[in-house]
């Protein structure tokens, strides 16, 4: 399990990337080889990203493929999911991680490197948790599905259920260190564009510094943020902040002696359960214009509020799907002897679209620590990677009906 | 002379762009026809970068070329340099630009476009002077050098004096709006590394977002540039702000969902008229490490300060060459019936190195609002490129001993 997370962790399928799609022939002939049929085809790029509904893609992809690996039941018995994305963010800063990035390097019981938690943990979790199911009689069919761009958007799992896969139940096994996460806070992209005006450094007094014009607007978001993390959903309550705003990125100028003309920020905002897509839009869009309304030079030169890349709304498992809270619940308590706490993920997942457009109840359960997500020196378990195996091998015996 | 200028400034030479050599093959093409001796060399970047007192260089380029065009003198007369750069910055955001920012336009007086005004209206002011001076007899020579590299550090003039160039004169005709300019505050080029913590942007209190801490450091950097600016040399007091600090660029993040790792930032910092380079480097690092001083998570990633790119000290023309002065200041009387004004220029140029390292006596004097310089939109006035001709012709002929 170890050796097998250690390999998939080195292939370095971050989004947008040759190795998203070299990750899913790699799977593609694991499955085959364990004798399950698979699905392995191109997401037609052109088409889904055209679609109305579609959730949003931040890297450029001249290719992306789909697949899913089907276990097919005996007959007559619930079907069950197991959706895991391959792709993961970039390393970023190189020299802030101990290692290599994509080491896959095990330290007693942590393997490490960019994906090993956000979420080739809980990918390998669920490949072995498939294993396991051929030896085991089923009713309802068990799939097993890996996504490309679930990071940058979900256009993956939106492809999967465009191609119409459907299943009774969905785990998908993101980092929640053991615990069940049946929702969602979402998130939107943003591209804000700061306008000053260039100037000569030596005479910066012509010439207006997006820089300087970009201070007050961070400091908007920030005090937007408070307010909105004011009064949150119980679900929601174990997070300091479930609803951050955060500025992932600044370019501004091209050169150290002009007085920068252009600013360009890119940035999240974190959509409430509940709440609209459009409501979390309009109140960062409301929160810019109000600082460009108090400044001269802003007023004249409004900033420029762009939607883009990833569009995730918040998701949740409608209450009325609690048979697979109960069941997971269970299959947790009979695999560790303990109840799992329950709460919402300040992130955005897949979650949304199972639940939203597959309407497919869908919960998150899997290893690692969402602290670890997307930080250098990120790892993961190995002892939760095979409790996590064990409890999704526990939920699809109880849910699809098997028996050993 | 506008249908010269427009076609220069259609050259986009951009420091370190294949034009930066076409524009020198372009002129030296022009000197020929002129008559004039020219020497047109390959500068051996790889020597010169290696010297101590090399002045910097910040884009990368693989070749470079010097120019000197060479109107020799009957004997027994001073000669004239005329120094040009023919570098341009960037043209930035272009949609800033009313206009190609490489078109040449010219509406009324002004011809418009990147380099129009630093310094190619200069440049074609010396290549019409070089023109009219041959059809008169001088004692001394009349150069005009036509150097590279000189926005990003001054690679062109050096290489320049390194070939044993030298004059017992030397007029830049970068823009002063032809008042006289016997001094340049100086300009060192800095970038900043600031280290935050990536996270994923939902936890973003599990990271450090670098442009967080950016924050007071730019702060900082205003305080201090305000504490530089508050009593100065007299021929720099017509400026608001003689010696600006400003961050010219920012690039943080590689995710718009990332809590932001790392921040760079350039930028420059003014040096005061006869403040040592090492002085200037000295406060800006200590208000640095004084920033990092009271912030714990800086106390412990203390930002990075790395000195790189443009070295320009600051210069002045020696006290005792004021002869130069008072012939130029007379040129500029006899051409337009008034009196220059005499000022220090708030930006470094090659002044520094053909006074310090070239020994030979310096002043700026040229067409074009130094105002416009680096701004979208750059242009410059033909009548004033016209008058910058007729005052160095005056000026060759006082200076070198000619007669009609």
């Amino acid at each position: 399990m170890a050796e097998l997370l250690a390999e998939l962790v080195r292939i370095p399928s971050i989004g947008g990337s040759a190795a998203e799609a070299q990750i899913q022939d790699r799977l593609a002939t694991w499955l085959r080889a364990e004798g399950l049929e698979v699905d392995h085809w191109p997401i037609p790029l052109n088409q889904v990203t055209a679609e109305t509904d579609f959730p949003g893609m931040e890297v450029a992809r001249s290719q992306a493929w789909g697949l899913v690996g089907r276990l097919p039941g005996t007959g007559g018995g619930p079907s069950l999911m197991l959706n895991c994305h391959v792709d993961v963010v970039p390393a970023g800063d190189s020299s802030a991680w101990s290692d290599d990035p994509f080491s896959g390097r095990i330290n007693g019981d942590l393997l490490y490197g960019r994906g090993a938690c956000d979420m080739k943990g809980g990918l390998v979790a669920s490949l072995f948790a498939m294993r396991a199911l051929r030896r085991r009689q089923l009713r309802g069919d068990v799939l097993i599905a890996c996504v490309p761009g679930e990071e940058d958007g979900g256009m993956g799992t939106y492809a999967l259920l465009k191609r119409g896969w459907r299943a009774d139940a969905c785990v998908i096994p993101e980092p929640t260190g053991l615990d069940v996460v049946p929702a969602n806070a979402g998130s939107l992209t943003f591209r804000l564009r700061i306008r000053g005006r260039a100037a000569h450094a030596a005479r910066r007094y012509d010439g207006v510094s997006a820089i300087e014009k970009f201070l007050p607007l961070f400091a908007a978001l920030r005090a937007l943020e408070r307010r909105r993390n004011t009064s949150v959903d119980t679900l929601m309550e174990r997070w300091d902040l479930p609803y951050a705003i955060e500025i992932g990125t600044v370019h501004a100028g091209d050169w150290s002696s002009t007085v920068p003309g252009v600013l360009v920020a890119e940035g999240r905002i974190g959509v409430a359960l509940g709440e609209p897509e459009q409501a979390a839009r309009r109140t960062l869009e409301q929160t810019v214009a109000n600082v460009c309304a108090s400044d001269e030079w802003l007023r004249r030169h409004p900033v420029e509020v762009e939607w883009w890349g990833g569009r995730f709304a918040s998701g949740r498992l409608p209450a009325a799907d609690g048979d697979l809270l109960n069941r997971l619940t269970e299959a947790h308590a009979t695999v560790t002897g303990a109840t799992p706490a329950v709460w919402g993920a300040p992130y955005g997942s897949d979650l949304r679209l199972l639940t939203g457009l597959g309407r497919v109840p869908t919960v998150q359960y899997g290893p690692g620590d969402i602290a670890r997500m997307h930080t250098p020196d990120e790892c993961v378990a190995l002892s939760e990677v095979a409790t996590t195996t064990r409890t999704l091998i526990a939920l699809a015996l109880s849910h699809c009906r098997g028996w050993n």
